[in-house]
């Protein structure tokens, strides 16, 4: 067992998510990661490690991103890996920094999630996405990631009863979260209306549903105990619990499609780690992909049972029992697919610098065979 | 500074390298992880992490690898995470699981290398690795791989004095190397007027002077000292260092064209940890992706002065002062390029285990931006 409170984040930043029509991957790149050693206001020369989360070098042509950027933000010649997980890849990358400072090997280390989809257009980025799920059974049949979430929200529906209106509600609350969010892709408030008003993608998730496809980078700062104190950081946030599990690519290979076990798994190691239960959690920045993720993800990580994930929506617990994507969560922030986990890790540890309490960041990859689950605390 | 000898390898294996037009991403996957599993003689349930090194999703469409090989190989719900530095995403790999180790998160953990490069053809293979390089400044002008070593063999010439035929005896050697290799791509040998007379395909490289196109898999098992002692494994090779360096991804943003500072960093971190000179290395397996790669490699790990290395392998002193690619190198055992940084270490295992001695890997992403060095003993 890992000792906990001997990792923290000392330094955060984002860019602004949308599209970046005029903005390249490596111009992201280099502005999150200005802008976090900025932030963590240290001198750039005491980074020894670079962790870079990004889905897929089909979006750009480019692999080999944790070296360029390791060059693009003038940390050459320290070790740069990239890591890959779909959707989860930035939340890997940070595991990984983790482990590094764990393991003693670094003391400090930049991580960061990037991802700029928009060089793709339209089935490509489907077709890039797709390759977060089962290639041959999934991808080659035609299925896309909204109509896999789709058959996961038509099986909740008939087998827990949960509603349009409360999945509508999941986008509606993130919309309202984001209005104050200068970094967010959109910043408009949405009436359940207007979710259920919009075009249907794959019944029953309407556009509104779905998270959009984004641009943008996110990054963060990891220290060891004894940095932190040699440094004399202010208010650094503690890693407390990290967990992270994988299932089969495929739903149709799950025991359960309404329940991602990879979640349930991921989310014990990390409270066993931080020695806490989900009702200790003030905090949750969730995978809201689409409007069901939020509901199985606060059903999965125990904030309710499984199935009262709609109810629990419905009677606003995600504002008074634990505040869900309090900052707009993947729908309305947006979702540039390697860089989400580290985004959640940033708003998370911006919220506890201001606030006393516990964070959770959950960050999914593909329908579920990737999750990984962090827990922070001040 | 990281304790040396508290992780070893305790179990390897290897797909056969070429052109498996009968076998798909997975099928490797699954080959070469039922493989390791079998050779490190452990219960599978032991394993407690997986990590993969895997270059592109561009070249079969799928991302998400290392969750895909999980479950083939039976080890989901276990973590799952995919390492990429171009040609050195194995090494990659290898070391986030040796991190992993000493972090105490994890006591026994698979790492595999894998890639299916020829469901891919022509033009397509040659885009997808010009994503290692640097996109923008190099893919884009139309430059590929065999160009950018063509001019650090050119340069090289003019600075050194190396010549066409000391470059084509590192290819001679390796096919030598090979014949006996019953996993190696190319089993025939080679003279050193084949490779001159062997079609020119960047000037001055030949068609023999470049590793070919492969498919293959790789894995190995690491296992805590703690594990090693309760599970009594016999002949355990154990890491005696571990290095990583990056370098700017463009030649042209690099001091010097004619050695690879990321070797050279990554290579004085392992020699550090291990305690030990280059001179003490026994066997050494080196990232011969171009037959130039391995003049520049003699150098850069220190066996001979720098401008050397054509002398050093004309005077057989790859044979002789330290058995360099003794198993074929990427010129004849083929180069799956996720895969290699693995299969490296796996031979170099299979070596110690039969001889006492000291071996060392060099690992190379694109034209260097990426290097890793691990050193290995009884």
């Amino acid at each position: 067992m890992v000792d906990n409170m001997k990792v923290a984040v000392i330094g955060v930043s984002q860019t602004k998510f949308g599209e970046h029509w005029h903005k390249s991957l490596r111009d992201i790149a280099l502005e999150a990661g200005v802008g976090v050693i900025n932030n963590a206001n240290i001198n750039a020369k005491l980074i020894e490690g670079l962790y870079i989360g990004n889905m897929s070098g089909m979006f750009t042509g480019q692999e080999h991103v944790a070296a360029l950027t390791a060059d693009l933000v003038g940390l050459s010649p320290i070790p740069a890996t990239r890591c890959e997980g779909a959707c989860a890849s930035a939340a890997l990358a940070f595991r990984q920094a983790y482990f590094s400072i764990l393991s003693g090997c670094h003391d400090i280390v930049m991580v960061m999630g990037v991802e700029k989809m928009t060089d793709l257009h339209g089935s490509g980025v489907l077709t890039t996405l797709m390759g977060a799920g089962d290639k041959e059974w999934e991808a080659l049949i035609g299925m896309t990631f909204a109509g896999l979430y789709a058959l996961i929200a038509k099986r909740h529906m008939d087998e827990y009863g949960t509603t349009q209106e409360q999945l509508a509600l999941v986008s509606v609350n993130n919309h309202k979260n984001a209005v104050e969010n200068e970094f967010a892709h959109f910043r408009f408030p949405l009436t359940v209306e207007d979710v259920l008003k919009s075009t249907m993608i794959a019944d029953p998730l309407h556009l509104l549903d779905c998270s959009p496809i984004s641009d943008g980078g996110a990054a963060v700062i990891l220290a060891s105990e004894k940095k932190v104190k040699e440094l004399k950081i202010e208010k650094p946030i503690w890693v407390a619990g990290s967990g992270q599990a994988s299932a089969p690519l495929a739903l149709h290979d799950r025991r359960s499609i309404t329940q991602f076990d990879s979640t349930i798994i991921a989310a014990k190691q990390a409270y066993n780690q931080a020695g806490i239960k989900p009702e200790k959690i003030d905090y949750a920045e969730v995978h809201d992909c689409f409007s069901i993720n939020e509901i199985l993800a606060v059903e999965d990580l125990g904030f309710c049972k499984k199935g009262e994930g709609g109810r629990f929506v419905e009677e606003n617990k995600i504002n008074t029992q634990v505040k869900v994507n309090s900052t707009g969560g993947l729908k309305a922030i947006g979702h540039p697919v390697g860089a989400t986990g580290v985004r959640q890790i940033v708003d998370i540890v911006k919220i506890l610098r201001k606030n006393n309490g516990i964070g959770l960041t959950q960050n999914i990859g593909g329908s579920g065979a990737t999750c990984v689950v962090n827990i922070f605390k001040n």
